[in-house]
């Protein structure tokens, strides 16, 4: 809230969406850093340069399954005049042992298995007889069930040159080296280097913890019986369901009846396990807008200028917004209007971005493309407000679903974009190109 | 394993890419379909065609917080000459009871709030004077500040046609159409949907559930020292993080040692919990490949043709693969090879598909797209097998990290796309344009 003293904010004084989200982005920071176990940090963002502490691979070892042999021993080897070598044992992956590898020797060695010391390369089983003397094999027989094969001699058919088939150490990255730099997303093969390198935690922003409450008395939880003048709530469900899609652990309260004193005692109820809090409905000029009248009372004491504030945007829908920051944490709360498409737009437009703000994420923001308008007559659109429809994106063509009314939710559940129509556009002719926001 | 009778499964015969990702996809079936509470149904498949039980909105609502009246009693207003009106009370949203509004009444009306009998249309509260005498106003004084606001009189300035901000019953969805087609993955949007039409559960099929199990006498534990011919274990930490992403509750089982009697009992208690299960390592041509010699004979005693099928595929990396159906359930199981890049990538290619397949999905591949190669010189790749290389894609262009060693997890974690060198090419000249795998 650093830039509301600078602004004027009068009861009538329109703010523009992007003044709305700089003010939130400049107040929302990304959560303190914790150390997480690998899987639990899937998703988050890494604080830390990760430095390679040892090589990888940390030792030579062999790319096939074959024999571990020295270069003089089969060179001029042909399937008609093989080189035949004592077989002098196994050179598994894991084993702590490894046999000494001398002239006219070959250890047999698996894929992975350190490079015995005397043996300069590998020749691969299947340039041998595999030891059975009849010919070229495809493959090893188990030891478990032959090993004989351990033992005795093999022909070898193929020469191979010095460390043919050898991964050699650090051949991948080097002890020293940066493994990963800071800012990165971690993702499953970014899990993978992070645990070959031998990292079982890491140092990450944590997932933020998102409490979703709606509020109206007309709001009956889905699957009860429905009274005069009541509606399912659905709001708390789509934002639950969308803070979680942006990448947060995500609480869903059930709606709160048009009480200030029953909201602002569950609001402190539920800050100590949110990050962020957002609300639905009662932010407008009603007599009954207990969010507002909840919150805009609310001091933040120890920071001067915080609280909840509450406004009007130049947009539709979406035009009553609350935010500003709450209790002891100067914890950030979105208040957004109660109508379900105002909600959710509300939601894509200021608490994602909020949410990837905390979570450390460079790239907060939907993507955006060009697509041109496929409609029978043109749109209109209010002067002064910038207006998001609905649309269905495809081929660098969007249409519209449903009309502008914000509660139109059967069109919002066919929609996959939002038609962005700016403040001085009034009316939009088929076939122009217009900025389009995919929800993905 | 339906096609396994068909098709010459020798040792030595290659498999393509395309063959044994069609025989996985022939095995694999859509999990039987469940009741799930709306928010663990996110990002599951409808199994059913939803209708709307009840027209939303449920009854006649208004759009704006204002006064509810009759046409006539406004007809000609203005500022100047305002139409005076008696307020006769309050109808807020959830009210049970609601006012008859009679000739030159007014009740004060909140947004959602049903229009109350007698009221034919809704003037916004910001074209009256509040009722406080004194011009226009920009909202209503909180109900529970001014009680003495819903009585009284009212000025209105400006006139409104009939049914003016008046949501009509059923103008978003009417009782009996269709809200959701069955196939519907339901996002935030559609479960708004859901909840808005009183749905409290609904039939999808489940998040599959994955369990992933890595193998190796040489595999230790991130944070955990290591000794002589060790490495640290980093697949069964991808492909869980790998599953999940696709869509899974995935399990993660620690590394099990090169002993086919401890991996046989390792998957059978595993089983349990397994939709699916993915191990690594242990299927290559070695003395010790013990998923091999623990599954290859392992029959599936009720189905004909059922097991595990162990085969070379003509792809690099990812040369030998298993597939098939094991324990009482058919349980498919999808048996990678150990090297860390070759089981990722055969993750992507074989095990998400087959995932998204037991969800339901239609769409189960990754998107790929065609980019120029950006190389400074010509690649090669192996006659007669599938290459994919790893890459960074960007703007139409890929660029390959590392090289083709199945070795190099480092590059795998700086790369986003697999570049796709087709079987009959030995040679890819700089520019040359290539199908990539994005991996979003």
């Amino acid at each position: 809230m650093s830039s509301a003293a600078t602004r004027t904010t009068g009861r009538d004084q329109f703010w523009s969406v992007t003044e709305h989200l700089e003010d939130i982005l400049a107040t929302v920071r990304p959560l303190e850093p914790i150390e997480l176990q690998l899987l639990d940090a899937q998703g988050c963002v890494l604080v830390e340069d990760v430095t390679v502490p040892l090589s990888l691979p940390p030792f030579d070892n062999s790319s096939m399954d074959g024999y571990a042999v020295r270069v003089a021993d089969v060179a001029g080897a042909s399937e008609e005049y093989p080189a035949v070598l004592t077989v002098i044992g196994d050179v598994a992956a894991g084993a702590a042992e490894q046999p000494q590898v001398g002239p006219g020797e070959a250890a047999r060695i698996m894929t992975g298995a350190p490079l015995p010391p005397g043996a300069e390369t590998v020749v691969p089983v299947e340039w041998t007889d595999g030891g059975l003397g009849e010919g070229p094999v495809s493959g090893m027989r188990a030891r478990s069930a032959s090993p004989e094969d351990a033992t005795g001699q093999v022909a070898v058919h193929r020469p191979a040159e010095a460390r043919a088939h050898v991964r050699a150490k650090g051949s991948d990255v080097k002890a020293g080296e940066r493994a990963l730099a800071a800012g990165t997303v971690l993702g499953p093969p970014q899990l993978a280097l992070l645990a070959a390198i031998g990292r079982a935690t890491v140092r990450v922003r944590p997932r933020p913890r998102v409490v979703v409450l709606s509020t109206g008395s007309e709001l009956i939880p889905p699957g009860e019986p429905l009274g005069t003048g009541q509606i399912y709530d659905s709001n708390s469900f789509a934002l639950t369901a969308a803070a979680r899609d942006a990448g947060a652990i995500a609480y869903r309260v059930g709606a709160v009846a048009d009480d200030a004193e029953t909201l602002r005692s569950t609001i402190e109820d539920q800050l100590v396990r949110a990050d962020l809090m957002v609300t639905t409905g009662g932010v407008s000029v009603g007599a009954y807008d207990v969010v507002k009248e909840a919150l805009e009372s609310v001091g933040d004491e120890d920071e001067e200028g915080a609280g909840i504030e509450f406004r009007k945007l130049a947009m539709q829908p979406g035009k009553p917004q609350g935010f500003g920051t709450i209790g002891p944490d100067h914890t950030p709360l979105l208040a957004l209007p109660g109508n379900p498409v105002s909600s959710y737009v509300s939601f894509e437009l200021f608490v994602r971005p909020a949410i990837r703000t905390l979570m450390g994420l460079e790239d907060v923001h939907r993507p955006t493309t060009t697509a041109t308008l496929q409609v029978s007559k043109a749109l209109t659109s209010p002067a002064g407000r910038r207006q998001f429809l609905r649309g269905t994106y495809a081929d660098g063509e969007v249409t519209p679903v449903g009309g502008a009314g914000s509660h139109l939710i059967a069109a919002l559940a066919h929609a996959d974009a939002l038609i962005v129509i700016p403040e001085d556009v009034e009316s939009v002719e088929p076939g122009t190109e217009v900025e389009v926001v995919l929800l993905g």
